[in-house]
């Protein structure tokens, strides 16, 4: 026996699993948004070797709502609130089924022409649906490339920034800076990139980076004999969206000869309607920029869309040469070779879903869902601001709302856990950087609209204590 | 107009699209095996911009044969003989849609139970399977993750490696070492990690490292002042899938205090067989190990393997604690949390396609593929034995023949040109550490039997030079 699978038997069980997805994005919005499952109790459900023999896939396709289901936490469902969104929608769908079924490996541009193509083609698009740069379209002297995270994005720009430092100092000297605000992904890239130094600068009161702080360390680290090497501005924090001073912070690196890295990976999506890119104002400043599709532009994970303004040093840091992938093609000159512009050599054809989402929405298509989600986010907003029981910590710049109890933790903590554990909405309890409890209400799944949001409030409502 | 797709009309192109891609690996294996176009010209057949308005999905559906089609390197035809294989099956391509429907973001164990727990499960069925140290496992001291490439894995294990050695060192004295026979993702990823001195190691006459001159290379930086940190041990190189001497290696690296890692990123799916289990004699002396399913287990790219035998130092390493990511489960220390095992934070549902395919074949099925695919390279190698116009650069392992034309490098390259442009199948022309060229026969497409081998083997003997 040697089991698998027929092609007769793929269109009979693929159309099955069509089936059952679509299924599951009909009844998603009715179940519980997480699930009650203990550690452990999902393996426990596996046996504890693999089958020696093949099995049936009609097993296997049972074993998807009696094994798999019970452990689903519903990212997709219309009532998911936390952390952002990580959005699916079906044409993305089909685009990851067309990316596994041809299984590309678009490590050279020879090695699936159409897989790095369609690629830059749709980084492009998005520098004129985004309003970013025009230098950093792959026809100028910058370009985009799809990472898988926004963390392996913000990385390479460490590293980058990293290998031109390290030309002139010891590693050990080589600083970089974010705002205490500014997303683990930063600290954690910076360590994992060698970066002995990693300074977080504190904010305002709307959670923004403050410039003057970062120019004292500065100061204080030159004074020290520490070499001052990158700097991220946040465009939208995780904690509250806030907008770090673009401008300010790419003058200060421009002038101290550092590299500039905007981490916009949840509202850089919000920027294809022009209203928002006030947000953005500065990028040009920016030596590398990061946002994922795949959290707000309804595209599924993974798809982060990294850029630099230059690409040389980026491909001088990340290109190595041997035997068995040297290439006419590339020797030419002509083309990208996209394992030159980050850590792993494997990529998957992943810009087919971003081409299937943006034509089957459309540009204005997606306009409408992410102002829908604003318009819901500022509808709650205002719901809040009129009830004396709530106090926003934060302005509703996006589609994320943060408050909190005027009575402090306590009362905020429990109305927290009293919406998740309905299972009716799934919210994040957080702590502000002095420690007090908040709320984060994200509003972004693909399906969610002013219904759920109302449905939230009602939640809200009927659970805080009162004032 | 909101474009997007009904669920409905979801259930349609769905349906036809897995009707396509069935029709597609049908087709396959009639297709020139690379494509013809040239630099620029699938990007040509796109429009500059996105399409403001939604376009009808039927057309997306008809650019796949217009747009993509024309720009396929055809990794899944059985007469793919490149690199190494990048394989799917179609148990994986279903996986891979169910994952992309559910659309799961599994960064802690909370944020979806079922990615992380059938993950660790698979992990630990690999272990038996595979005849790995039983440490590894999730359930005892070490543990198992996927990562996207062995391009990742081994760059997490040299920053683990890099972030113990600096408690003593200045980064600037840190050093790694590999064969020269090494993957370049070795040297690239200790470049990415910071690490300022690599040692490309000297090979035996069948290309695996020489420990005598790894002991020679870490006095003498010894006696620089550096500090060797990292060593990698490879089991089946990319050029000739030599096996570097993994005990030997592991009982330098124990004694100088260094990181152990085994690269078997290709290799490492042939220990499924346990005859061949000879060539990874003392893993358990490894600190760190990758394979790649997605290169030779049938399972669709991204699903790289990669194993600790202790988790505390990764984790140490790469974990950031920051308020939104505090959760109940991961205080309780009941659960794994993955973020904390790599760079990105987000993470897809890969587990479900290994789960699909290892049930779909079952053991003995991948096992029989495997040793068909061996065999074929076998008969191969002694089809080219017995040929005066050929030699072996390399013994037949696995399932790679390495080979050259007696008369030199011009007729090698013919050969490997003529093949190649005949469409009829796809090799590698590489170079040996000396530089003379050769040619790399890799046999392991899914669907690619001893029928295959066979033509291969025909379309050489009438393309290659005399002697």
């Amino acid at each position: 026996m040697t089991g698998g699978m027929s092609s007769d038997e793929f269109r009979r069980y693929g159309k099955e699993l069509i089936d059952w997805v679509a299924d599951y994005y009909e009844k998603v919005e009715s179940l519980p948004v997480t699930p009650t499952v203990q550690p452990g109790a999902i393996r426990a459900l596996l046996p504890p070797n693999a089958p020696e023999g093949p099995e049936p896939f009609a097993e296997i396709i049972e074993d998807l709502d009696r094994v798999v289901m019970p452990g689903i936490t519903h990212w997709q469902s219309p009532n998911w609130f936390a952390y952002f969104p990580g959005d699916s929608s079906f044409p993305a769908i089909l685009g990851e089924l067309v990316s596994a079924g041809l299984a590309q490996q678009g490590m050279l541009w020879s090695t699936s022409p159409a897989t790095t193509e369609i690629e830059s083609h749709m980084m492009d698009w998005l520098v004129d649906l985004l309003g970013l740069p025009e230098a950093w379209k792959t026809t100028g002297p910058g370009g985009g490339v799809i990472q898988m995270s926004a963390s392996d994005s913000t990385h390479t720009a460490l590293v980058v920034a990293r290998q031109l430092a390290q030309q002139s100092t010891s590693l050990d000297n080589i600083v970089a800076y974010a705002s205490s605000q500014a997303h683990s992904s930063i600290e954690k890239g910076a360590r994992v990139a060698g970066y002995r130094h990693f300074r977080a600068i504190g904010v305002d009161d709307h959670f923004a980076m403050r410039p003057d702080l970062l120019v004292e360390a500065i100061i204080s680290d030159r004074r020290a004999g520490l070499l001052p090497a990158f700097v991220c501005s946040a465009v939208g924090t995780t904690g509250t969206t806030a907008v770090d001073p673009v401008r300010a912070i790419g003058e200060i690196a421009r002038s101290e000869g550092m590299w500039h890295h905007v981490d916009a990976a949840y509202a850089g999506s919000a920027m294809i309607c022009p209203e928002f890119r006030i947000h953005q104002d500065g990028l040009e400043l920016a030596d590398s920029y990061v946002f994922n599709p795949h959290k707000w532009m309804f595209v599924n994970f993974d798809a982060s869309a990294f850029y630099v303004a230059d690409r040389r040093p980026l491909i001088e840091t990340l290109s190595i040469l041997p035997p068995y992938l040297q290439d006419a093609a590339s020797q030419s000159g002509a083309v990208i070779d996209y394992r030159d512009w980050h850590v792993p050599l494997g990529r998957r054809f992943r810009a087919l879903k971003l081409w299937f989402t943006l034509r089957s929405y459309g540009a204005e298509g997606i306009r409408t869902k992410i102002r829908e989600h604003v318009a819901a986010a500022r509808s709650l907003t205002a719901q809040l601001e009129g009830d004396a029981r709530f106090e926003l910590v934060a302005p509703t710049l996006f589609a994320l709302v943060s408050f909190r109890h005027v009575d402090g933790d306590p009362p905020t903590d429990r109305l927290a856990a009293r919406v998740n554990e309905s299972g009716r909405a799934y919210l994040t309890a957080s702590k502000l950087p002095g420690g007090s409890s908040f709320i984060r209400i994200s509003i972004g799944q693909t399906n969610t609209t002013q219904h759920h949001v109302d449905e939230l409030w009602t939640l809200i409502d009927e659970m805080a204590d009162p004032a």
